[in-house]
């Protein structure tokens, strides 16, 4: 009975998935569905994207949280068009709450719409969100041993981005050991460390994102 | 229709949860449930506690996770009996995989034992697993905002422990930040800040807990 149930559920949010791809198909714009744990700098990460890519690529957000403003309220702070969607108890993001936020954004002024979703190495992971592109962060001081534990989330995905490399010297964390946790799931994904705070790998993920896009952004300096 | 699902799952599990309470009724033996984001630090701090607590008093734990048996093995090897349950996919731990796991373990030689739950802030809060105590564990590199975008979790429990104080110089949180977004949530909740690792703190953790106990242990030596 439960699985049925979350069976439809799972059938009626795919469905609202396809309809936010085939609406996206006219538009230039790229959906990225951004997943982590709680505090694993999401945020951090999307305003170091944007300060990195001012003048050259243009992002809006959603934030998905399950109450507060905190996120939206940053993101705004720093000139970017953002909804705040509060799920108020639920874990994950729905693909029908992505769709109901995006006429609220200015699509046509957006090259990079990034989906900021719930804190949840699960429960997100089952949810389309009729992204193009799924990238997964995981921070260094939550260890290298993550991928073992929460394996789905690492199976499906575009990317995956080590997070608060500053912290390394201060924590027990081999990203070999890490990297060897991923390939065990994952043979091709991409991991990317970076420390957002630092700038340090920053270049590789603008680099591997930029090639990622819908259509290509004029090149720096245009 | 989802709801009422939910609903019967959530009354269903409280049958057991009331159940487990019973039959642990006769017994000395505590319960905790231990809550916390992937990589909060639960495991390193079962193990910082049974160092500290050793020949003191006797840990069990039950660990919870999606999948493998990482946990598992370091509590194993620090010589504590211990049960891993995989929810293999399931986003929290229910009170009928608690119940199961019980009678795997030597109750009558343990004083404490230890629910590990799954990594997560939202799923886990809801599901009663028949404990006498509830704490969370926040981390400080999750950062200092976390109640505010998780409240549910942060309300009805016996103690939030601050984990990872040692990489407070390396991050921008502030603690009085977070003790102010706990209070805005729950007036009266201990809040113990701790570093696992370094030992700080740890004191205050044993001081309150052992004053928790259903039954207190021979004092320290004997």
């Amino acid at each position: 009975m439960q699985i049925k149930v979350i069976k439809n559920i799972l059938s009626l949010n795919d469905a609202v998935a396809t309809r936010i791809r085939q609406n996206m198909d006219g538009r230039s714009l790229t959906l990225l569905n951004l997943l982590a744990s709680p505090g694993g700098g999401k945020t951090t990460f999307i305003l170091a994207l944007a300060r990195r890519l001012a003048g050259q690529l243009r992002i809006g957000v959603i934030e998905g949280d399950l109450a507060s403003s905190v996120d939206a309220d940053k993101v705004a702070a720093a000139g970017l068009p953002v909804v705040q969607i509060n799920t108020e108890g639920g874990c994950h993001l729905e693909a029908r709450q992505v769709e109901k936020a995006l006429p609220q954004l200015p699509l046509d002024d957006i090259d990079l719409l990034i989906v900021e979703n719930v804190g949840n190495l699960v429960c997100t992971a089952s949810y389309d969100l009729g992204e193009d592109l799924r990238v997964v962060l995981s921070s260094v001081p939550e260890g290298h041993d993550k991928p073992y534990k929460y394996p789905k989330i690492f199976h499906n995905l575009d990317a995956v981005i080590v997070t608060k490399t500053d912290l390394t010297p201060y924590i027990d964390y081999d990203l070999d050991e890490f990297k060897t946790a991923i390939r065990s799931i994952n043979q091709d994904v991409p991991i990317l460390p970076i420390s957002a705070t630092k700038g340090d790998g920053m270049d590789a993920v603008c680099d591997w994102l930029l090639g990622k896009l819908r259509s290509r952004p004029p090149s720096k300096g245009l």
